[in-house]
């Protein structure tokens, strides 16, 4: 049968990441690829995970295989709880965390919760791709801010045309894709705009932790929390694979994130959260986070000491101080899209910058990850790219 | 700030489930609970996941625990096409898997595929009560069929109405909450009245697998694959706290329900999917599974005898072949509500079948489950039961 002429609005309006479909060419062996967003496996606690999986499993199997509730293991939550004071002297209680079957969860629940089709979004120019999935999956409308510094500017406008945006989507530290960090100041800025104009924040922190330089910064939350969504997940810290995240937030909010979550899939894997919640406890986790730092911060500077080496002229990237990305940019004229197909000739693959801005923009950039590859692969990468540029370069006489 | 100005039409259409808030009333000790859906960790293969979990980490850790694909392992899938093939004859492609985070996520991402504010989802009186809440919080309006039989009038009649069904919601091995299986017969009616006016029909297979007598009827799938989604999970013959299920469908809808996941959670968790594969593939699934049926068989079997033992005149049950559990029906002047205080009162719990009617109905019913306690708890528990019923009774001076 045709199902077409059934599909919901919601179906229709839902948009395939072309980040999926990019990959599915980059998965050739001989490709070097820079696409994903994979953490190193050489991260991954397999000799931990052993011993705690088996205590697990010969103390609490019963409730470890068995269904849990909604909300999530309360071990794991108070570790949550536990790590937020310890690491940012923030009160979080329990009630306030809902443990999600990883972050990508807890914002299409907050989507879910909040949008109404045609309700807008404000969001970074770029922004986190499927964090823009999970908006248009609502048809809801992202409205993209090249600048942070023009978002009164644009709540005022949007607020007197009827289009006051459900949310402001922000991504403080790390940016994925750019890599870039907020300021105190900016966060401060942020905040007492959705203060006058009333609105929701969702801070999304996956990255937070992943810090190589530099003091951390106050979240958003600890300055609103009555406004802010705080969203996070073990998925760079801990594991991808166990699909593991949480939302913090006020009392109504996580109420209906709650009921909202019910339909969604019941409750996240016990047996996932409360091998967490011993890994935490045990304090391997704290260990192995600061392994994780120190490797990918060599890593980006084999990166950004390659792009030194080998980039030609007029190629511009970032400069993170955490994270697992960072953004580059060809001079205006070039579209990165037309690169793609040169550096998959050079069997070396990214993620075109556009995909990440919700206006379409953002031709001349390129998302490069480099948590994922050996220092080798990284140099060896970066050289075929540069490679590929400038036979772009030369396409057009340059 | 005040969420509620701001809050989506769906979420407020979604409502939070009965069962949720009755059962948090039924957590203390001394209560026997025939409340909730859990199965039995007698069942759960302890050992065999110590020794499999060992090996996974030792072999493929940095695949178990890194991302994986919104469609899911491809492992796992084989296992479950070759679990058609050999035990209904059925052929279906790995292509034709998706792997859900369990079966309510399947439930899910099909309301959201198919459902806008107002469409039609014909399903069961009773029928199961988190697909109603799917179904509601996209703003679906569930029409229940309290006979088969009537499937044929009310697809005419909503069809001329211009509210042609968008799905025909059905679970026909060992129905949640009634315990009835269809024959052969109402699959085959089931099945042609779809066909006649074009509709999809999603059927739920939970229980199908845990069948105490009788053979396996042929699924509705097998007969329609063109216009039938098969929803299964791994929750009653695996382990709950893992969260496995799938979709099978065809290649049109495969991709939508893929398009909606990559922005509902990403994908399931790899390591459970890989773990799950290997119990499977070891034969161990089959000897636990066979032993889990014998369990359920006899605590239904207690349930049974303990209820002819013990119940009052005017009270009737369901026998079912397989799966977690029966339906009880009082007199039609009686509320299960007003008994459900009365049985805390005797420290015993069940659900209300009113639940699980979309339109109210069934005031006078409740499910019972009877994987979960033990016999001797079974036999006190209806024991109880039958007290709480008496006193009903009596205060209307029967």
């Amino acid at each position: 049968m045709d199902i077409t002429p059934i599909l919901s609005k919601n179906a229709l309006s839902m948009r395939r990441s072309q980040i999926r479909d990019l990959l599915s060419v980059a998965t050739r062996p001989e490709i070097i690829s820079f696409a994903g967003g994979f953490p190193s496996p050489e991260t991954f606690p397999v000799e931990d995970l052993k011993k705690i999986m088996q205590e697990v499993l010969d103390t609490e199997g019963a409730a470890a295989l068995q269904y849990g509730s909604t909300e999530g293991v309360k071990v794991l939550r108070e570790e949550i709880s536990r790590l937020y004071k310890r690491d940012e002297n923030l009160d979080v209680p329990v009630e306030n965390i809902m443990i999600t079957t990883a972050s990508q969860q807890a914002l299409d629940l907050v989507c879910r919760i909040f949008i109404d089709p045609g309700d807008v979004i404000v969001c970074g120019l770029p922004t986190y791709l499927a964090a823009l999935q999970s908006v248009w999956s609502y048809q809801g409308q992202p409205y993209g801010l090249r600048h942070n510094d023009g978002l009164a500017e644009a709540c005022n406008v949007l607020c007197a045309t009827g289009k006051r945006p459900k949310f402001i989507y922000s991504i403080p530290d790390f940016q994925n894709p750019s890599g870039e960090t907020m300021t105190l100041e900016e966060r401060q800025y942020v905040v007492d705009v959705a203060r006058k104009y009333d609105l929701v924040i969702v801070e999304d922190t996956p990255y937070k932790n992943i810090r190589f330089s530099g003091e951390t910064l106050p979240s958003m939350y600890s300055m609103a929390p009555e406004r802010v969504i705080m969203v996070g997940t073990f998925s760079k810290t801990f594991v991808p694979g166990f699909r593991l995240g949480w939302i913090v937030a006020n009392h109504d909010i996580i109420e209906r994130v709650i009921v909202a979550k019910q339909s969604s899939d019941l409750c996240t894997p016990v047996f996932n959260q409360m091998v967490a919640a011993k890994y935490l406890s045990s304090g391997a986790y704290d260990i192995n986070l600061k392994k994780t730092c120190a490797l990918y911060k060599r890593k980006k500077e084999v990166m950004v000491n390659s792009f030194e080496e080998f980039m030609p002229k007029g190629v511009t990237w970032t400069n993170p101080d955490g994270g697992l990305f960072l953004f580059l940019r060809l001079p205006e004229q070039f579209d990165t899209r037309e690169l793609f197909d040169l550096a998959i000739k050079e069997n070396v693959a990214f993620v075109i910058g556009e995909a990440f801005h919700s206006d379409g923009s953002g031709k001349n950039t390129m998302r490069l990850n480099f948590s994922f590859a050996s220092d080798d692969k990284i140099r060896e990468g970066v050289k075929r790219l540069a490679n590929a540029i400038r036979k772009l370069y030369e396409k057009y006489g340059i």
